[in-house]
């Protein structure tokens, strides 16, 4: 078992905790904590290069207590602050006789925005380990929330996996901005294993540019309706067929893009409607999705194929429940490894570092870490 | 030794090869086969993606032979077809006594303009497998030609190796419009081990768009005087400084275009100029090729990690000689390999295949294939 989970449950009571129904939709479902009834000293913030993800905990209806997952753009830090700032405050107003409030925080931003984040909030903050907080979060989900981890394909969009008798060893490949891969072998112990410099960044860059979406639910809304052999060069175009001698469909993606580059100089244009006439937004907006995802997948097959791991976990607000990414990176892992390896979603996927970070809080004066690890074993 | 090139030997002399000084700049350099003097019956065309190539043989005014190389782009084919009958043209008229001329032709283009080539050329149209023909090309210029294959590096921009006394196993990661990975165990013994839709396509392609370049080497010029940074997210935007815990630079890039969507989002366009005036073609042109190139680099790495091959032997149009390129797949795979594996590179990098075709040629009416090779080693 995790110690670290062991840890928490000393302040947070995870009996019966469950996902609530979609109540506001787009919105990051909350989790309803039934049994827990005291007050909560913390939240907690997770502050990546394009987003920051905002975790606490308020009271329900019933006598309970619920998750609750908000986030903001990190160019918006200032709001983000103001929002944190009303939540210290609103903590401060009913406070009784508990602790001070206490502000996790984890992800680049957390060192970035630290000055700001102390001197506007005026509580402490306690920065955490970015990776590690990746992991204690995932760890979470995994084994305490039922519903929340699945696998994906197209006739069964969400099928729900009971957490396994032992969840080690695992790769998980975290989708931000960019992409980190992490080999984890037990509780907080895990290792940065690889990386990608085309993530999410990536694509919603490339997006905005060349189909001129505003948001990025716009952009995979566009790739939907798309035809991405308009832009890509496929086996086909090339051979006139299947490459036969290697298994090759013709169907099969030779190269993403391939045929922008012969359209373009036949044509001339000055104005993205120009370029638009030449190529829909949409078949654009596939063709990258598509090229992204499944370059994503194949370097987590291969990390995952020598450092010996069979589940793949893949989280990131890249994600975003999006059928068509999830579909992508999970054939992408079950064509490179022949079937043997596969690919598990979170319901929460964008949140493991704001609830890892979230599930590290220790109260203070409340004796050396390691000591209390041991007692809330017992 | 390679059967395939003492098979060859019997053919073409190839007794002092060596790569012509530069005459024409821009054009690949000719190699002079100074002690072949007979007239050589066939010549051999590379369809691929995005170009063709042709190599041919012609005699030069020491009573030797030349070695030529040329390329045409797929969509002119016919242009590459035009030329390949001015060659055909020209044996015939001044034949003696020799044997009929012949294309060696391969790559996809070799299927899909089978009937055109045979119908417009009147000649015997002889067809060989892409990536037999890659291997025999590589394996020739490997190990006949002097001054060919080099390791780059910024002090160091060509040195050139010897052939090592056993050339295999070996990675060739061939970059055309699309990456192919082909493992090399042996003369003829090889496979396809992975490749990627992220190629010279995806580059041409973006480029065209985003800079409003006409000709790849105009990207390429460009790419020289770009800073990525302007576009790129790093580790030091999202920390503020290095990641210390996880060894990661401040200037590594975390997000290929993380910066693109936050600042288009607060400016309007709807020209390429406008977008332009934000976003200067130059930086766009360095994060492409670096992402492009840095990609290819790590998953080439990692298949040669998992099939255990020390050398990575890099091939393609997409590289043209090109510094930036070479020097990001030969960092990519030093720091993925921490120094244990090496990337080379070929004066002669988009011909593989071509040579590999010419080289394949066996004269009808020479036996089967198996003893002509069997004689040839003796």
């Amino acid at each position: 078992m995790d110690t670290a989970l062991k840890t928490l449950s000393v302040h947070i009571n995870l009996q019966g905790a469950k996902i609530v129904a979609e109540t506001t939709p787009g919105k990051t479902r909350e989790i309803a904590l039934p049994n827990h009834k005291e007050q909560v000293s913390h939240i907690a913030v997770d502050v990546g290069g394009s987003l920051a993800k905002v975790v606490y905990i308020t009271k329900d209806n019933e006598g309970g207590s619920r998750f609750n997952f908000t986030r903001f753009e990190t160019k918006n830090i200032d709001e983000c602050i103001s929002f944190l700032s009303f939540l210290c405050q609103e903590y401060e107003n009913s406070r009784q006789e508990g602790p001070a409030m206490c502000v996790m925080a984890t992800g680049g931003g957390a060192f970035k925005y630290y000055d700001q984040l102390r001197s506007r909030l005026g509580v402490e903050i306690v920065r955490e380990d970015e990776m590690e907080c990746l992991i204690v979060g995932l760890d979470f989900f995994i084994t305490e929330i039922p519903d929340e981890v699945f696998t994906y394909s197209e006739n069964e969009p969400m099928k729900f996996c009971e957490p396994l008798p032992n969840i080690y060893p695992y790769l998980l490949c975290n989708i931000g901005s960019g992409v980190s891969m992490i080999k984890v072998s037990g509780p907080e112990k895990f290792e940065r294993i690889g990386g990608s410099s085309l993530g999410g960044g990536t694509l919603w860059g490339l997006m905005s540019i060349l189909t001129n979406a505003k948001t990025f639910d716009e952009m995979l809304e566009m790739s939907k309706s798309g035809d991405n052999t308009a832009v890509d060069m496929l086996v086909g175009d090339i051979y006139g067929t299947n490459y036969e001698k290697m298994c090759l469909k013709s169907t099969t993606i030779a190269s993403t893009f391939g045929k922008v580059f012969q359209k373009k100089l036949t044509k001339k244009y000055d104005t993205i409607q120009d370029f638009q006439s030449c190529f829909s937004p949409q078949d654009i907006a596939k063709s990258l999705l598509y090229a992204i995802s499944n370059n994503i997948g194949q370097i987590a097959y291969l990390q995952a194929r020598i450092h010996e791991l069979e589940t793949i976990y893949f989280g990131g607000t890249y994600i975003r429940g999006h059928p068509l990414t999830m579909h992508t990176l999970s054939y992408a892992i079950r064509f490179w490894s022949g079937g043997t390896k596969k690919a598990y979603f979170l319901r929460h996927e964008g949140y493991l570092g704001a609830v890892g970070a979230f599930l590290k809080h220790q109260p203070r004066n409340w004796g050396r870490r390691k000591t209390s690890r041991v007692n809330g074993m017992l």
